[in-house]
């Protein structure tokens, strides 16, 4: 079995650090400051520092590890591999795809994708091997594919959490509690398990229905931003729309 | 009890029949095409037909029902209460808001949320009374803040599905099932309901992580709509982003 040292005690060191050791795995979670080296030889090193620091990081990491053997992996969306390749031999990317925060404590984790890419196939096949014992979907992904993941995810995600969010404070201003939309807001979700987003897809946009398309942009011309979030996004639905 | 008669045969008619008919309501479902009269007197009349034939259909029915004492609602979401002013006494709204589709069967009613409205009191009353035997979610709103409501669902659901069309487009591009990614769908939405969409806010826009911004943008560059939506949400999340 691996012995895996976690270093970075942020969102994503944390929820992994809780994951390994639920499934039974020898794992310690090191902070990134004030980093003195391992208290034992680690087979895998997991780099959960933010983006910006991975690189300072494999720096101060080769210069107290000379001869080590093992595997180096980052776990972020956004970064190459390659920012890994000049200061080790066996290098990985190890990526789960979860909005992590320290307060969501019931995740489960079997259900998160993770996304693996090696330096060869012996270094892909073990960190392959070190995410199947955390979750059931496991795959690999080269860096310019796992580019276009997080982009998908930033979209998905976090771009639909600013919609719910635009939503929330024009519901605020009438005087209406956001709990009313949230059932709407799940079944626009649970949806996409029988349908595709563009099947699925519903409202004024799709339907090309001008007068209410025009009715809403008139209402919200106190806040352009909206205004033109509104005309981009009912453009993209239906490129009839808004011309 | 009431009887009610429900005139248009969409998704919206057809999911309320079939609700009322759950809960052991006297409905009847007519189909507003050819229509040319109810075989009995209705207490309540829905108007589930389209937005812009709403008043079309008022025009018919007026003809047809002299002294008719009843309540005219219709259910639609962006539609004034006025529109049924010149032709009836006793009007009313009487609009669920849900992503209805006729494939969409499983649906639980009791769950949606019914927004309510009468042109006095009694009518307010009534159409009530009967939203509550569907649903433990009955709102009063009047006409300006049902549009807001209506305006706010647009941004939740139909523009967060078009995301997801997008992040689907992507994925698929690169190769990458969209499956993978409906867990984190799943999490986003789920985490609203211990956290507001500002608190729950994730991702390189809040972070002002302007490196991963431009890098995505770059790779965003064969679609400049999707550089635009990126670029309008990313403002929005962080005014700080792309000045």
């Amino acid at each position: 079995m691996c012995r895996i040292a976690i270093l970075g005690k942020g969102n994503v060191g944390t929820h992994l650090h809780r994951a390994m050791a639920a499934a039974g795995i020898e794992a310690d979670l090191y902070s990134s400051r004030g980093f003195d080296g391992f208290s034992y030889n680690p087979d895998i090193i997991l780099l959960t520092v933010k983006d910006d620091v991975i690189e300072d990081m494999s720096t101060l990491l080769a210069s107290r590890l000379s001869c080590f053997n093992g595997v180096v992996a980052h776990t972020s969306g956004s970064v190459s591999i390659e920012v890994l390749r000049p200061f080790f031999n066996n290098i990985g990317v190890f990526y789960p795809l979860q909005t992590f925060s320290k307060a969501n404590l019931s995740l489960k984790y079997s259900e998160i994708p993770f996304f693996i890419e090696g330096s060869d196939s012996d270094v892909t096949q073990k960190l392959e091997s070190l995410a199947m014992l955390l979750s059931r979907n496991v795959f690999r992904l080269d860096s310019p594919q796992r580019m276009k993941m997080h982009i998908a995810s930033v979209f998905a995600c976090n771009f639909s959490n600013a919609l719910f969010n635009i939503s929330h404070g024009i519901l605020e201003e009438a005087g209406i509690p956001f709990e009313v939309i949230i059932p709407l807001i799940h079944e626009t979700v649970r949806k996409l398990e029988t349908l595709s987003p563009k099947e699925a897809q519903t409202g004024p946009a799709i339907r090309g229905d001008s007068k209410v398309i025009s009715r809403h942009l008139d209402s919200l011309s106190s806040y352009p931003d909206l205004q033109n979030i509104y005309r981009l996004l009912t453009e993209y639905i239906n490129p009839d729309n808004i011309k």
